[in-house]
């Protein structure tokens, strides 16, 4: 395992994206997205994506051409349609438009239907708490789990983001899925087991080892029936505010992860809600009360969501990016060096 | 277990009401409300809830004369001050000046801060999808669970509920531990364990056996660290929102459950959206995916969110309510019967 500097990756990455179709303002911003993730400890979303991201598309999968188009403009909740284009780019520019509107009225909906995969949730809350705003975002997805009481995948992992600005803000990035087939496959090539109930095994039987829940596809929903219950609605509520696809009708698209997706950017100011300052206490406020728990057995001490990653980020920073060396590898060759 | 017809519930209810203080028409919604929860099978904020609100009454935790005040009025979100007036009608005025905005902007949002207990979550839910709207609702409240990696309660279980309307609409209500104490309490009282981790015990083992976490107050967050996260960021949203008070800062209150809690209502238009035909097709078309998965070992179908409850609510309209017989009893009398 190697480090790479921050700006050597995004610069790599940015080279590989050119190559492969996307435009220099594009390549850019999304470059800098893929590395930001991984600098923050999010690699699946990060370098370790930017292939299969060139793979959709070389397929026609994403449209490096196309922009947003304006469908609904009510004021305070506008939609728009994603023609396919850049998930990303796409996103960024729902979480601009949704800034612009909530600092006029104090809360900015905007919606995009038949978009592609926005990579990194967590992207989008950070990108509202830097520029002082919250945030509540999430999109749906291809089935990719069972629907509680259920044997073959029906739901979304649904990624579901809340964010609250602070001089530490709070982001929440949390798929409805206890844990990811990522992290699944990382642990059985560890040769672990995962420590909490992790799906179901070929025999139906409730397991901690990642190997057999990846081969049922049988992945356990967060909280078992909650987790299921909420992949639905979240799933249900995206088509509905954005007048785009179900996952079940996302599943009909087969055009690789995400594709054809519906999301929903919602973004409130602060400044005309308690003010700033008074959010600025409130969070932490909410910070300290968490933090300064009794910790359990064997624990050092309570975090509250998105410290971690802040850590990650600035440690990173400093001594740059983990990397696996056999994707480096690849994406440096993608980059055409 | 006797089984009580729905409108002799309510006027009982209601006469209890009237007894403890509650003005005729507060009385009747109350009366209302609480009988519909119990005939949803949501026993614990219905009939069972009874005694304890007429008790806050008594004890001045709960001001029956107070109305919510409009604090800051945006346009698409307008917040108010419960002024710890009767928790169900705040929520329901939140929700009828959400439906009105929302009725006009495709989009309201109303936040109630200072207010008191809203009993069941999903009434509002309900509220907004029997009139043809989508909603978003959550309430943060005491604390009563501790956060992930720590021992003692810091967090409230901060009810969230989401619903999409449709000829049987879908309504999410979920509360973020795992468990009630109130399911851990009927448990423990049949002798039996619960399904799934319910907690930790004194000696910190998670453990299913329900008494040992209700004397250690360890109840498990749904899905481990991740109800525990969202508990956080529902917590400061919904104070940032209101400008109001945060879970620690309610814990100070201490004047019962729910006493100084800050709620969110966002209610959406379809017909505004995509349409009202187009969200009947969706809400169709995700429930007949969800309910056609092929069930799994055991399991005789599939349910939806919210279905369970309108079968319920069918059946105990028909037969009548189940009561626990003392409960009834001490119902009875305090309607001065």
């Amino acid at each position: 395992m190697n480090r790479i500097p921050f700006n050597m990756m995004k610069d790599i990455i940015e080279r590989a994206f050119i190559r492969a179709g996307l435009d220099h303002d594009k390549a850019a911003v999304c470059a800098r997205i893929h590395t930001e993730s991984s600098c923050d400890g999010i690699y699946s979303h990060g370098l370790n994506r930017v292939a299969r991201f060139i793979d959709y598309l070389q397929r026609g999968w994403v449209n490096p051409q196309a922009q947003p188009v304006a469908i609904k403009q009510l004021g305070a909740i506008n939609q728009y349609d994603g023609q396919r284009g850049v998930g990303i780019t796409n996103a960024l520019f729902a979480v601009e438009q949704a800034a612009h509107l909530a600092r006029k009225n104090g809360v900015g909906i905007v919606t995009l239907r038949n978009t592609t995969h926005w990579m990194r949730g967590g992207t989008y809350g950070w990108q509202a708490v830097d520029q002082g705003l919250a945030a509540i975002c999430w999109t749906n997805t291809e089935s990719c789990m069972p629907a509680w009481g259920g044997m073959n995948p029906r739901l979304g992992n649904n990624p579901f983001v809340m964010a609250i600005p602070g001089a530490q803000p709070l982001v929440l990035d949390m798929a409805m899925s206890q844990y990811s087939y990522g992290q699944l496959q990382v642990t059985r090539l560890k040769g672990e087991q995962m420590p909490f109930p992790a799906g179901y095994d070929q025999q139906g039987n409730i397991t901690l080892e990642p190997g057999p829940v990846e081969a049922s596809m049988r992945i356990m929903p967060a909280g078992y029936w909650k987790g299921s219950s909420m992949a639905i609605v979240l799933d249900a509520m995206a088509a509905m505010l954005s007048a785009g696809l179900t996952t079940g009708e996302i599943d009909r698209v087969e055009q690789g992860s995400g594709t054809g997706a519906s999301q929903v950017f919602m973004l409130f100011d602060p400044q005309q809600l308690g003010g700033a300052d008074f959010t600025q206490r409130l969070t932490e406020d909410v910070e300290r009360y968490v933090t300064t728990s009794k910790p359990a057995e064997g624990v050092e001490r309570v975090f509250y969501p998105g410290e971690q990653q802040l850590l990650r980020r600035r440690q990173n920073r400093e001594l740059g990016i983990p990397v696996d060396d056999d994707i480096w590898t690849q994406v440096v060759a993608l980059a055409g060096d």
